[in-house]
């Protein structure tokens, strides 16, 4: 199969469901970030692998804020896509709904970026098609990949601060 | 039971291990990153419950790399403590090394830092005891907890990039 | 929360996702069908709920026959819809495509159609919405609703085969 | 191994008993109809290999019913047996008792048909032996068997409805 | 219910059929021990409820060995019941039932005895019926039972060595 | 790597700690035995592989007492070591602290022996490591191994009670 050029977020876009059962939640009945994370996880791994026809492996996950409980019984939905694309490596942008469907209850509950690199069957890094953004959300999400990327690298230790231009100035501007 | 004023890195120590079966791999036979999560997730709870001796609750997770891949059968050593208490919330730093223990291989191949909010039975945060770092590695983790902290805060938008003093000066030294 | 009189297929489509894991699988590594069903109960459960604002309870599941193998590694899409509903109960109609996404495959290998019943917190049968349907494939799956729960009243011995009239003309038809 | 040339139904018996767990339970602590079906599909999987000494995978599954609840703490016994064989299928019945022990409650609870097709290590179908059903019951269920068979045919489109002679007189009986 | 003042084995006989899936496995695809020691669990925990019409709780498990290793896709088949109560407890003996059935090999691969306490809802210990022993593999059981509860009640430290005359005669025999 | 001729307790040490969720539990909100046992069997594999830098199976398990019942949400710490090595096979003992941590509440609820033996990647038995014992209670352990040994022998019917001379003498005491 000819890789493609180019995709789009669409291309990549996975949405996943999940129902909160007793195994997932702590002793306050609520689902553990644990489990969320494994879910975000997954779901990530399925976009990097739509946009680049390839195995992939987890390469890093951007901070995390946990600030509502979400409950047993509550349906938890993931949505997910590719925001950017860099040679081998891909950032995805994964959204969290929780909802108690019975009380009518629904709440945008997490979001994070997870960064996944397409391998071949050795493990070894293969080259990723590009992404073209098409709506605003996605233009704006494609651009802050850069500075989310630097700030990967600077909290990884493999770039200097001094160098994160991108980084550097979004503390500059206030 | 009454609270302490303050605890030692020490007091919270946790050490978990675990084994990498089938179903914690994907198809490249490595350990799947959101399962490594889920493992953070469960040690670091455990940390921050001896430091507070409550029920607690995950609030956030800072970047995390994933370097080296580890394999099925492999075994997998997490141990965390807490490295700096805030009123109600807790930092806690997670270690990971992975062995094949027959071919006589041993790795650190990741480190984390995950915060806890301490919570009654009915989820309202409740104060923790201080944190006492005694040897130079607690000092110095415990120093950085206030930049992590900001960024943190920077990073779920809760505080505007101007006042994170601490981050600020990191990406101004170079 | 007053209830709808009346609902779209739209407000309770459902679409889950889930990777083949090692432990869903046969020793030939293939999914095992009574994995594909339990997916098949918690993605059409959730439309059940969609619809009915209740908490559900499985009632009957129909034929559901297994002809492609999926395969380890491969994703499984669920999509699920409530097609018709009576009184307390509802009729939802799920569809399976199994991609094996590094290989760009993708096919349509299972449909099913489960029915729920609505109930309270006691498990006491409750009155749900009824559904108009919008499309053509829509109001083609809404009137087949009827002759299917004949065909399942008669399998469950609860109506006599020479009362099952919309059943009965699908066999004289020829 | 030389293949015998009939086989009995005894010679296909499993028992199969499970203890129904938190994970196995909706919010109204009951059973969910997807892990009974999950059960289902082992243990006749498990009758379909005795009888064949075949790997086995899933073919279809016939219309259940569930009508009535199973709660967390009870024991749920599952019988299998191949009722009749096809070329390279074969029907199996399963029957489902649940037991609350300590409150001396035994109920059977569901009944289904699965059917399987015996194959080799590459999931090519291969001959299976005769059923030779013995016991009045069996006939029954033998007999039956060709007519629940045609059933499926139709149900899977792969029969005209005017050819499934059995069912149709099923539907003109009465 | 009335409290049956004595019960026989066949009372409390269960049958218990697993699958060998790949969690089940160590990296050399037998099937762990810690696993099927879980399923001793569950089989004869059931058989203690069927024999005392009680919850019941694991108080102690015999010496097991394990010599013939059960492999990926094997059929596992625990059977077991009540060999003799004592005022609250019971002892029960399981025996495990390895075949690969495609192979058409079936051993019969281990034993064990595991001992429950019968209790109430508070876990307080309640009275059982008694056992009458009926075929005469049965009735060794039974008397077997005694000398293998002074055992277990030494190397728990809860009996003197001098006082278990039953064990003692065993390594005076010979 | 070259095999060392003598390892220490100290070298096989292995900490893993668990929380109990609620499919580790039975309806009174207890761990259930078989889950505990099978933690043991992985803490101590765990063990018994860093001894023997092997692929190591379960041999055998020796009586294990279960007095103190173990909550839902406790803290379950399982610290390992083998404590003697026979040619090809190691005995591991494992103690298991219970922790309520929220009510400051600590006990040790088990003790156990797993013996397991090392083995190639074909399952043939490998020569392993002397183990010399360092602290009084390691010595105490290591001397204890041989009598604990003849039983295991005498119950496996493997050796004859009258030739179990460390055993004997055990009853004879007294």
């Amino acid at each position: 199969m000819a890789m493609k050029q180019s995709k789009t977020c669409e291309e990549s876009r996975v949405t996943m469901t999940e129902m909160v059962l007793p195994n997932d939640t702590n002793t306050l009945n609520n689902l553990m970030g644990g489990r969320l994370m494994h879910w975000m996880d997954v779901v990530s791994a399925i976009a990097a692998q739509k946009h680049s026809n390839c195995t992939v492996v987890t390469a890093s996950v951007d901070n995390i804020s946990f600030t509502q409980p979400t409950q047993l019984g509550d349906v938890v939905t993931l949505k997910a896509f590719v925001t950017r694309s860099f040679k081998t490596s891909m950032e995805i942008y994964i959204e969290v709904i929780s909802e108690n469907i019975p009380a009518g209850e629904s709440e945008r509950t997490n979001s994070a970026f997870f960064t996944f690199v397409a391998v071949d069957q050795k493990g070894k890094p293969k080259k990723v098609a590009e992404l073209t953004p098409e709506t605003d959300k996605e233009v704006e999400l494609f651009k802050g990949a850069l500075r989310r990327r630097q700030l990967r690298l600077v909290l990884a230790k493999r770039m200097k601060p001094s160098d994160a231009t991108e980084v550097k100035s979004l503390f500059m501007e206030g």
